[in-house]
């Protein structure tokens, strides 16, 4: 028979999101739509200077969140990117005021599908506008304002994060000096939307998810979202990664069980990474965030040249991307390259060589550490 | 609201699947159990010449079938393979004799799980025993034996299909003269097994599964099922070809929609896919199948050492493979020529340049046309 894993643990709400603000709103978004009130959760790390000109925002990716350097509040692991910033890391927090925010459309404090609706009192569900990345950064400059930021010393980010990093320099190029768009694009491919609508369809085929209202049924769309986990954990690594790591080795076996049970390793590896998934990630969320990313074109935003995005922009650049990333490969990153030069924009480019695909930008990269560092001293160097 | 699409229709069995023929059996497996009864369900094209030496037997992939140069039965739609197989085509059915068999764990006819199990009367289910590539070829081999074909001319089939080939050679060196594998490999990489694992417990999650008891349920897992299917479309076609055919563009409308309907073509075109399969196959053939493809490792069956499964071989190879299949990239393809290479086997490798990826050896690929077409004349003259 089989041995299916199973996923029947309903997301845990966080006791402690860390800090929060709510503003009144209205945030108008693209829809057409907007959010009143919103609420932005965020931490921060650092002392923010005097001149208040050593603020470094980062922005994290789909299913990351607000806790990028200390322990999470749900899975207490540690922040998903401790190894770029803390006390002596690239992104120094001796040095910079790092700011993390969790994106609008999140769960884990900001305005979001789990959030209640002022207008009924009961979870938005699918209620809750469709965001983009552009309106996630709007909410950033809320709070970057609120915090009494005139202008951000940096912006850094990968993946969906990098998307926001290149929102940030288009949106607001004179709130910001330098941006550090990371394994990221311009624009999402066919290919990235065909993999989310996979993902969406598994988390709406589950009859659990109750058209989103699984919340009021007391209910959690478990397996529909560990099968959107899984298939896109596979798009985060590379192939030749795979290989190496789990080729064809065995699970706890010796032989093959000739059963539907997990024989090999790689099989038990995603299983896990599907059941550690929905114990600290929302379904809607996961349906909203996915959608923003589809949506994001920064050149459609501007009549179908990207380089109109940047033109006369003040923003220095430093692009990274990785060799084995096949999810944002090398070439979208370069693209953003491309335009930046068409417009005479202050642009670095750096591919990485790697065989741990998209997901590099989470681990230990010494070339990225090295880049960022050398980076944001150089752009804190010129307003010292 | 959602307009998630709906996958209601349970598989339709064919009415017709050709011929068949059914052996007592036993038919013993991999897995140590053995089938008794073992029906073959299977479609012949042309004509057996006197001296039965131009019999060429064609392989079918996951979720192909006998149908190679035929209507199916189901669908309606042309044969998987006219492009290939039928008259003044490459694989010739003017001059030769082809056989296509529907593997066993299959749903068009041959014994699998959708049939009747003799110890209970009901369809087997998951009681049907696992089976392996290896398995499939044995059963095949029944059906050569019995159409009373000492020697086949060729054996040809692409990605599972290709892997059938391979075992051809391996398991009956002396019954088949050449072979043609094209888009596959000697054994299914991690990335490979994972994408399989994705589609399975998309599959197992559907409540409409029943634990494989679902036709006694009166229901069918077609939510599921449209998932891993869509899921594996992807891997069958490369980023570049998503790109040049759908890439951001919209589908019916001229504006996003901000709701999760289908805004982009893509995203339509994966529905389609998902809703025509359901229609078509068995979603425990699926699960069957795909670890089959999972268990090949030609390899392991020889030591570890590729070479030895084709050491003194008397067959010819002609290994096919495209430069943009990211599921059987060229260097898997690649590995097994220089395996045979390393026993002084005659083979010829072919890659061609297409961006239509894994799903290439179905398609418009003149060059392939003519390297089967070359292949098969050449060996067919050695014979006369």
């Amino acid at each position: 028979m089989t041995d299916a894993p199973r996923f029947v643990k309903p997301v845990t709400r966080p006791a402690d999101v860390g800090l929060a603000v709510t503003f009144d709103g209205p945030l108008a978004l693209d829809c057409g739509r907007s959010l009143s009130p919103v609420t932005i959760a965020y931490m921060t790390y650092g002392t923010l200077n005097a001149a208040r000109s050593n603020a470094v925002l980062v922005c994290h990716a789909l299913t990351g969140d607000q806790f990028v350097a200390s322990d999470h509040p749900i899975t207490g692991k540690h922040g998903w990117w401790t190894s770029m910033v803390g006390p002596g890391k690239s992104i120094d927090t001796d040095r910079f005021f790092v700011i993390c925010a969790n994106v609008i459309g999140g769960c884990m404090g900001s305005t979001g599908p789990t959030e209640a609706d002022p207008a009924t009192g009961k979870p938005y569900g699918l209620d809750f506008p469709l965001i983009t990345i552009r309106d996630m950064v709007r909410a950033q400059k809320m709070l970057v304002d609120h915090l009494g930021i005139e202008k951000l010393l940096a912006v850094a980010g990968g993946s969906m994060g990098g998307m926001q990093v290149l929102q940030w320099a288009a949106s607001y190029p004179e709130s910001v000096r330098a941006v550090v768009p990371i394994a990221c694009a311009a624009r999402h491919s066919a290919q990235n939307i065909a993999f989310h609508e996979v993902g969406r369809q598994a988390i709406m085929a589950d009859p659990d998810w109750h058209g989103g209202r699984y919340a009021e049924a007391g209910a959690f769309p478990s397996k529909g979202l560990a099968v959107a986990r899984m298939a896109a954990h596979i798009t985060y690594v590379s192939e030749a990664a795979l290989q190496r790591k789990f080729g064809r080795n065995l699970q706890n076996r010796a032989a093959l069980s000739f059963q539907f049970a997990p024989d090999f390793q790689i099989e038990s590896y995603l299983h896990h990474q599907g059941a550690t998934f929905v114990d600290r990630f929302d379904a809607n969320s996961y349906l909203y965030i996915t959608r923003a990313m589809d949506y994001f074109d920064l050149a459609a935003e501007h009549g179908g040249v990207l380089a109109d995005a940047f033109r006369d922009s003040p923003v220095r650049f430093c692009i990274i991307s990785f060799s084995s990333d096949w999810l944002f490969p090398p070439g979208e990153n370069k693209q953003i390259a491309h335009a930046l030069n068409a417009v005479a924009a202050k642009v670095s480019f750096v591919e990485i060589k790697t065989d741990k695909g998209h997901d590099a930008f989470l681990l230990h990269e010494p070339e990225m550490f090295d880049t960022v560092r050398g980076f944001l001293n150089h752009a804190a160097t010129d307003i010292a």
